[in-house]
Parts: structure tokens; sequence; C-alpha cells
């Protein structure tokens, strides 16, 4: 079997993630891994090209040695850098998760792609991802229905991100919580207008760095735009030990819901949901199937910008499609 | 706006759920609804071309007045004959769903569909259809996973036509019913293997023609291959008032579930699932999402036949395909 060759990007959370969904995947192999701490990964991954990020000259990154790099850097700061670098050099995925800003991305990666006819499949994960989908598939099938996306209990990856770019912040853990009286109502069929903060509540623990004001930090977190100023957001300062000891998981999970009413007025409810002990774990798991429908869509003479919502679902699978219809249909 | 013009073929429930499910489409038409009985349906729909199954050469059904014409007919006798025909009349939808002849069905739709550049979506609903999408899906995402669907409780319409057209048998109405205990260890994070029988049992109630025998009749039912003969089947038989006072509706529903372990081991749970109190009104919605697709697919100079694994998602939706990312991501 020719395997497709993964090279990864940035080696947080999600990085490690990727990393560890590639043995669950015959038909993948790791050809590098790019980081800004080469040495601290050398000591972590044997046996593969370790590459310093932002010094890949020294390096052919084409598309001789990776069929697809896969972007794990944080969507405020890193992929907007890196994403349209990485689209000129060979088929990329990212999780790119600022929603406000997912058209502009997503036009530069189509045109950066396009240039060397590469495949970019953006925003891909479980939400932005698995969710869009479901929004998209729910509202097609029932187009008078109200859709509902609830998250959590869990911790948001792209939102302690953020919060640890906060000056000051050593290290930070966002949870995201749904809030329970919102979701009753929707699971009893009800489909209410709700604002943001009606849904969901976050809790973030903050590491402070030394001398850091616990005051200015807080006030920076709640005001982010997007990420919490939505949202009725509790900061807690906890330290260094308190952090490691009780916040070193990484579970998720929520939920879409669709309810809505056909032709004769019957009720019909779809509902799609997660549960996870790893987020990274599992959202490396769906970056490794997009890259291998990065890799095929390329194959067949595609190139640009694509979401999760723009392949069909036979790409995301290693078996051939005439045994999918044969078992799966 | 120009609509998609749709004709319906075959006026029983999934055709009657497919016209009820045209109103809330605003980008769809009714063209004409072919039968086996126009006159009792010209009776029940006004203002429409009504057209005699069998007998369509009085009536030029090609691409001049018709998009897409959805088959509604039964898998086991209407679609085997029907498919073909009109795959190569127009582009066609159908909820063929006799899992075994899948791949037949595929290459005869395929072949068909070709000869006169259609498009032919086969297999469309939810179970086969998008119950197969997220079989297809989980499977792509967590290799190492066991995935389980179950259905009901409810009414299959599938079921409930092969039982009619067993000799002897004016009516029936056949229930799905989960085994409680089998989804309990589902739920609880086990993966067992099952028989079909250890996950589903069958409850057939049956209106028999005056002077059949009932003995015959229950064995016939039970020992239908694929429909009957793998599970556990009960027939009961019940007066044409009975059946009239307590089965005239068409609930239905179930759950598509896949568990399994990512790299460091640990346990990431998917679920999909409907609850719907219609099932025909609901396939009937499913079947015109699916002619939106096929005749995008067709306009886009694709041609053969497709499952819903290979149509991807924003095919399905009325919204252009920067809305969805806008909105919908």
């Amino acid at each position: 079997m020719i395997k497709t060759r993964i090279a990864i990007v940035g080696f947080g959370n999600i990085g490690r993630g990727v990393l560890s969904a590639i043995p669950q995947n015959p038909d993948m192999e790791l050809a590098g891994i790019f980081t800004r701490r080469p040495e601290s990964v050398s000591a972590q991954v044997k046996n593969t090209p370790i590459v310093r990020l932002g010094c890949s000259n020294d390096f052919v990154w084409k598309r001789e040695r990776i069929d697809v790099a896969i972007l794990c850097g944080g969507s405020k700061e890193d992929l907007p850098r890196q994403g349209p670098f990485f689209a000129q050099l060979t088929n990329t995925v990212d999780s790119y998760d600022t929603h406000a800003e997912i058209p502009n991305y997503f036009a530069t990666m189509d045109e950066k792609a396009k240039t060397e006819k590469n495949v970019a499949v953006i925003c891909a994960g479980w939400d932005p991802g698995l969710f869009s989908m479901m929004r998209v598939l729910f509202g097609a099938i029932l187009p008078t229905s109200k859709s509902y996306t609830f998250w959590g209990p869990g911790v948001s990856q792209g939102h302690s991100d953020a919060v640890r770019k906060v000056e000051g912040v050593l290290d930070a853990r966002q949870y995201t919580l749904p809030i329970q009286t919102a979701l009753a109502k929707v699971r009893g069929g009800k489909t209410p207008i709700f604002t943001p903060r009606e849904m969901h509540r976050r809790l973030v623990y903050v590491v402070l760095k030394f001398g850091a004001s616990r005051q200015r930090v807080r006030r920076e977190i709640v005001a982010m735009p997007n990420y919490f100023a939505p949202y009725k957001t509790e900061v807690k300062f906890i330290s260094a030990d308190e952090m490691r000891a009780s916040h070193s998981q990484y579970p998720h999970g929520g939920f879409v819901l669709a309810s809505g009413v056909t032709g004769n007025g019957n009720k019909e409810g779809l509902e799609f949901s997660c549960q996870l002990e790893s987020n990274p774990e599992f959202t490396g798991s769906v970056l490794l199937a997009c890259a291998r429908a990065a890799f095929r869509l390329q194959e067949e003479g595609n190139s640009g910008a694509f979401t999760m919502l723009d392949i069909p679902l036979s790409y995301f699978s290693p078996l051939p499609v005439e045994l999918l219809r044969e078992r799966l249909m």
C-alpha cells in the first residue's frame, strides 16, 4: 500500500492528537513534524524529521516528501500566517475556528492553494467540522426546522489558546458549559430563540505569570470579542500545581439538535452528539480523515479551499466506495 | 427563481410524503404524478398532470417537462423495473432498500442513467441514507470503532410493503422494535458482537383476505429472506377496522452509535438519532433534498448512479455554499 505522507505542523495538543491517530490509520504515515521547539519534540518523537517552524528552507517540504500538511496551530495567531504559507507548498488540513472570519480565511486559502494546484481543507474538526455538516444536513432536510448547537461540558482548546495569548497568563484552561435549563427546553421539543449567553457559560482557570495583575487579565479575557464577550464568563486564578493536578485532561462533547415539522404537522427530531474523553485525539482523528480526502481530491485534479461541507463522505473513508455500498449502506 | 420540477412516481405513503414536503421547499415545484390509480389520485390532487404508470407514451416525460423523478415504489417489485426505466428518461431519486442487492442495483442504475447523461440517486432516505452516511463517517473518523444501528420502535414501510405482497394479505403493518437490553449495553460503552435477532425483533399486524390461510401467510412472512428470516418475528392477525383504528400512523426512529478508542486509550462516542412522527413525510423530505442534489450534479456535467455517500453535503441545501460557510460552519 502506498501510504499518504503526513506532516504535522505545530506540536501542541492537536499535533500530538494527530500523531497518536496515525497508527490507527494503516494508509497513513508520518513524514515529519514542524515545530517552534524542535529540541523538545526530538526528545519525544524518534525516527522522524523534525523541522524548526519558520526555517523550512533547509528542508524541501514539497510534494516529493509530503502529501498533506496538517496545520495544528491556533486560529488567532498561527493559522492566518501558516495556512497561506503551507497551502502553496502542499495539500493542507487545518481546524481554523474563528467563525466570524471563515469567509475571509476561505478566500485566502482558496487563492493560495490554487496557485500550486493544492487542496486546502479548512475548518476541519468537530465544530467547525462535523457539527457544521449536521447543521447543513438538518436544515436541508427539514427546511422549517430550527437547529441548536450545545457544547460541553468540556475544555475548549481554541478558547484556552486565546486566553494564553493574554499578557500575564502563564497557562489557562477554558471549560464550556451548556446551560441545563436551555438544553431541557430544546430536548422537550420547544424551539425558543436563545442569545448566546442563554445557552452556554464559560469558566476559565488561569495560572498567572509572576507579578501580573489579576484585575487586568480578567478584564481582557471577558472582553475578548467572539471568544468571551457574548457570554457570561467566570475567571478563576489557580496555581500551576493545581492546573497540573486537576485540569490535565481534555474531555469535551456536545450536540446538534434540529426540531421541525413536516407537511401535515408531524414533528420530526434529529440529533447528533459526541462524547469525547480526549478532544485533541478525536480532533486529530478527524483531521487525518480530512487529510485522506484532501489527497484524493487533489489526485482527481481538484484544487483550492474546501470545507467538510464540500466533500462527499466516502472520501473520508479508507475503504473503496464499492465496499462502503456493499457493507455500510 | 427557476424551480426544480419534481415528478412523483408512485402515490403510496412515500409519494404522499414527497407531495407534502414540496411546499416547504420554495425551490421545488410539482410537475406531475405517475400512478397505477390515476382516477383516485386525481380526486386527491388538483391542478397537476396525473399519468397512468406504464402508459407514459402519451406524455412526453422528458427533460423538457421534469427535472427529477422521485421514485416512491417498493424495493421488492417496483424499483427494479421502474428505476432503470426512469433513469433513462430523466434524473431520478429512489429509496431502494434491499441491502443485499444494492451493488447490483447501483450497477444497473449507473449504466441506464449514463446512457442519457442523467443522474440517479439511489438508496436515499434515512436508512439506507442518513444512517449509511453516519456509519461511513463514524468509521472513517474512528477506525478502531464498532458501530451499531438500532431501529424503532416504529413502522417499517419497506417491511410492511413486503408483507402486503404475500398472497392472501389484504393489509399489513410491521413494527421494528429494538431489544432494550442490547441497546443498554451499547449505550454503556460496551462493544459486543450481536446477531441481528439479538438487536431487534419484528412484530407484524396482518389483515387477511377472505379465505386466506393464517398458517400459510405466517409461514411465508417469517421465512422471507433479508426481511424477516434473520429475526424473531411475531405475526398477529387483526381486522381491517382494528388496522384503521390503531395502526394508521407511521412513527419511526432509530440511531447509529459508534464507540471507539483513540491513540492513547481515550474512549470517544458518536451518536446520530432521529425521532419521527411521520416516517413517510420525513423520508419524502430527504428525497427532495436528494432531488436538489441530483439536479445540481447533472447541471455540473455529472451522470450515472450516486448514493448519499457520494454527494457533498452542501449539495443537499438550497442555500449557496458561501452562505453555508458564513452562517452554519
